[in-house]
């Protein structure tokens, strides 16, 4: 547990207000009461039932974020981990006033029910709301059946589901007592479970907790309670998740089978992140409960979500919640598209995931027909006709000449790089040599050579096969254009336009330049010598010296470039080498 | 840093593909290619611009989450923190094929640069694409102008911008040359600066090196790289957010200066979260920068975004990044209120933030009519009449009782709780005292004294507070239902079915009954008593005895519980005592 924070622990206090004040000023749907840490929706009708939430700060985007038409109307933040007062939520509720009544959904806590209490028992006092209830999310199956007498089980971040559906039936005009109704259906069938690998460290708070390095918690909760049960050494990962649904899914759990699946009910899953956890990780996590939720319980998810819904600060942790929509709807007597349409249908709540699909009417789209336009495209390419016989020629010498330098590239690379720049070449050599051995030059068409050319340059990889594969797919470009515009191929121009093509290409997807020791150092000058001189020949005599040449460059690219002052030892730059071998091999195969 | 997850390190390899899959399980509307680790979006219209992207993993939402109409078409997703290879890229330009060209929007490091740079060329090479065209997001400022000339700048967040733009143009059918000057246009209007407190732990990798406790870092990059700038100690946050926004608007430094801004022109912000910071210190450190880009750069966007758009797995930073949309939309020939449009329109991308926003035709509202009415609501209120001395009298030898108590009350929540119960009941009685100084007995209006004394328990505070709160709160309004419905108020049994009311409604606001040891023991057997007997002497004589029974009583609830057993020193729960003392008192006053 880091306790690292830009803002001093001195200013704790003052995190909540600002973080309001930033999510109001970049919304201007929303409102503020500074004072009393109420957000509102500047919008909120008072012909709809008022859902009113908060809680305790830290827990964000709950619930600030959720404030907006078709979701809460507004919300009273307490400080870090701290019920707000009766007084702010008394303002919340004044906020947003509602002729039908006020809903308060509130997590299941000792603080926020008896200030959510006073602040509802006040209200009624004060003749502000004709209809006022509160609705306690206890979603929680950590602790079972037997321990939980008192106080009923705690509110975990299943409550999301109630809140997005009462949230969208209050704005399509329900009844309070409809929204009261299906809220305590849906609470009623919502299971939640969550594990943390850590506390997190709350701003301000002396002599935190953290979790021991071998132990992760199940039945966390969301302000680094203890958890029930402590898991040490750390499961594997598909261990870990059967536990967790097991609490959420085990019929015959005595403690526990708080809500049953049955084969053909409607469900929703929501896999939250305590704050901490990378996307990725979550992410994964998701699969692995998708995959056990469908092989050891047979329950297939209408609806998943899965992000940062209801926060422990920076917790890495996370939560899984069900919910069986199909028994809600039966329990509230509505029908379960009803339901999924409000858990479906937009709000103004920035926080919420959007909500836009496809429209019905659009169609999946696949594209083979233009695969096969593409591929009859490809079938009509223009021919560059040589004697097949030559052309074997070359590859075979420029092969053999790539793979007899492989033991002085490998050595060279030892010293300043992976050490696998020999291997590369001379895996690249031998796979084009199996190519020629199977015909790949038989027909005598150039293009036909560099596109089977370019399939072994793919098995290449690393930087150096990148930029093989850059330069001869823009030659191969290039030389087609050549074709396709008429010249004749029958010039040494006709090749090195399309070389100088292919390398001005080649420079826009590299920043390497002459001087930067690589590939470059002889590409560049080659080029550049066989468009002013049309002179293969020449060309290679410049790769020659040039690649002799990298032996006095440093460094720019790579990990040569932290791997100590290599131009010290005088060696060249392999890469630059390897292509200088390859030139020169293509010349004694051409009879040059 | 911390290195614990849930995934083994073994497994850091399969991390990607399956959080891809939970993506596309979760989202109908996308496609995936599992071998190549491209997302696509299933209803992918050829007629329109593709706007392809990826790079590394680990920066989730970026680049999956952003897949759907108006967004991006298909992406590549590489290992963490390594680029797609060529083959992948080439697979997302397949799944998303368009009649007017595509545009790889790539963030700008070399393994990107050249990978997506040999797809494009093998793609054209192939005849895959007619159009096609890299644009290069170069947002970063650390790196100065002169330290810059090989590579250009990196790619930070900031090329969210040019990716929501360009996508919502291209779903407008923007041609391919709109498409990307709009893109070039916004990219070069575009800068970035990150902060990070410490680095990310990468899954399956060693040796990984943390950011020192007493360092804050400037210049973070989105893959651990080293940052710029290594402030130690670490600055207060304000001096930080100063150093940061001088890297991105200072017009004098000749380093960078990248982008002007006119005071009238529409600038968006974007402060993203890379991916360990909790939202509420995000939050709050977006306070601070509006804060200081109003009152020293005379900045107020137009647009603001904060959240995780592009994180470097749970690292514990951010970026802060400004787009001068007036400067992009001169030199791309549009209209500024064009490109707003781009940003604000809607999208089925699942991670791009909810566009839902009240309609143009909706107002904001103000209730303050409904204050009134409510106002008008009270003054109207019925009157229970009583002596007014008599009032007075029961009122001040209740609070004398309650105060004389004090050090008793202090000295047994010592022991056992937080030890300031009986300066919490002291405070409250003498407030009540200066209220019955002040003339609130005066009317002789029970109900105008009730109403008085819940402005003193509102400043009480504690449990305590909120329990007294909702108690008399219900009280107040059970007593006003009595009299509203014409039962005479001069039977006991007016105001002992009026108790039972209030306590019925305290008990469900907290899971607290008789046994546990709070102020429930007393005050659950001296409502019973006084509604069975209708006489309240007899029902303080049961206080009385209850009280006295707490002394044997094991805590369930706060503080006591866990600080030891209270029991076994044998004194009163303080709370109960407290009540007791109350009405005891109150008996006394009104000479029963």
């Amino acid at each position: 547990m880091s306790d690292k924070h830009y803002f001093p622990s001195t200013s704790a206090n003052s995190l909540v207000p600002r973080a309001l004040r930033a999510l109001v000023s970049a919304n201007d749907h929303l409102s503020l009461n500074y004072t009393e840490r109420v957000v509102s929706n500047a919008f909120h009708d008072d012909s709809k039932v008022s859902i009113i939430s908060g809680g305790g700060s830290g827990h964000e985007p709950a619930w600030s974020g959720y404030v907006g038409d078709g979701l809460l109307s507004a919300v009273a933040c307490g400080d870090i981990f701290a019920s707000p007062s009766a007084k702010q939520i008394l303002a919340a509720i004044r906020t947003a006033p509602s002729k039908k009544g006020t809903i308060l959904l509130i997590t299941n806590y000792t603080g926020d029910r008896l200030h959510f209490g006073l602040a509802a028992e006040r209200a009624k006092a004060e003749g502000l709301v004709e209809n006022i209830a509160i609705l306690h999310a206890t979603d929680d199956v950590s602790i079972g059946r037997s321990k939980n007498s008192h106080m009923g089980r705690r509110g975990l971040p299943g409550h999301i589901f109630t809140m997005k559906i009462i949230g969208a039936a209050a704005s399509e005009g329900y009844s309070f007592k409809q929204c009261l109704a299906l809220g305590q259906a849906i609470n009623g069938q919502t299971v939640t479970i969550a594990s943390a690998l850590d506390h997190c460290h709350v701003p301000g708070r002396h002599q935190q907790s953290s979790v021991p390095d071998n132990v992760v918690v199940v039945g966390a909760g969301i302000h680094n309670e203890p958890g029930q049960l402590h898991l040490s050494p750390a499961p594997p990962v598909e261990q870990l998740i059967e536990q967790c649904l097991k609490f959420l899914c085990d019929d015959s759990d005595t403690e526990r089978a708080f809500v049953k699946f049955e084969p053909r009910d409607e469900i929703g899953l929501l896999v939250n992140n305590y704050g901490g956890l990378s996307v990725l990780e979550l992410s994964a996590l998701t699969d692995e409960i998708q995959c056990q939720l469908s092989s050891r319980w047979n329950i297939r998810p209408c609806k998943t979500l899965f992000g940062s819904f209801e926060t422990s600060l920076n917790a890495p942790g996370f939560s899984i919640s069900l919910c069986n929509l199909t028994a809600a709807a039966r329990q509230s007597n509505q029908s379960v598209a009803t339901l999924i349409r409000h858990f479906d249908c937009p709000t103004t709540a920035v926080s919420w995931p959007n909500t836009s699909r496809p429209s019905p009417s659009q169609q999946k789209t696949t594209f083979d027909d233009l695969d096969a336009e593409v591929n009859s495209q490809i079938t009509a390419s223009p021919r560059i006709k040589f004697d097949p016989l030559l052309l074997e020629k070359a590859l075979r010498t420029s092969c053999e000449r790539a793979i007899a330098a492989e033991p002085r590239l490998t050595q060279w690379d030892m010293v300043m790089g992976d050490g696998d720049c020999g291997e590369a070449v001379q895996g690249l050599a031998e796979s084009v040599l199996q190519s020629v051995d199977k015909g790949c030059t038989a027909s005598g068409d150039l293009l036909e050579v560099i596109r089977s050319v370019l399939q072994n340059v793919d098995d290449m990889g690393g930087t150096l096969g990148a930029i093989f594969g850059v330069l001869l797919s823009a030659l191969y470009t290039a030389l087609r254009k050549n074709s396709l515009d008429g010249i004749c191929p029958n010039t040494p121009n006709f090749y090195s336009t399309a070389l100088a093509s292919a390398t001005t290409t080649l420079k826009s997807h590299t920043g390497a330049r002459e001087g930067d020791r690589t590939v470059m150092d002889v590409l560049l000058p080659f080029s550049e010598e066989f468009s002013k001189t049309n002179d293969f020949l020449s060309a290679v005599d410049v790769a020659a010296k040039k690649a002799e040449e990298t032996r006095h460059l440093k460094a720019k690219f790579g990990r040569a470039t932290y791997v100590g002052d290599a131009s010290s030892q005088q060696l060249p730059d392999p890469g630059a080498w390897a292509l200088y071998e390859i030139v020169a091999g293509l010349a004694d195969g051409l009879g040059l």
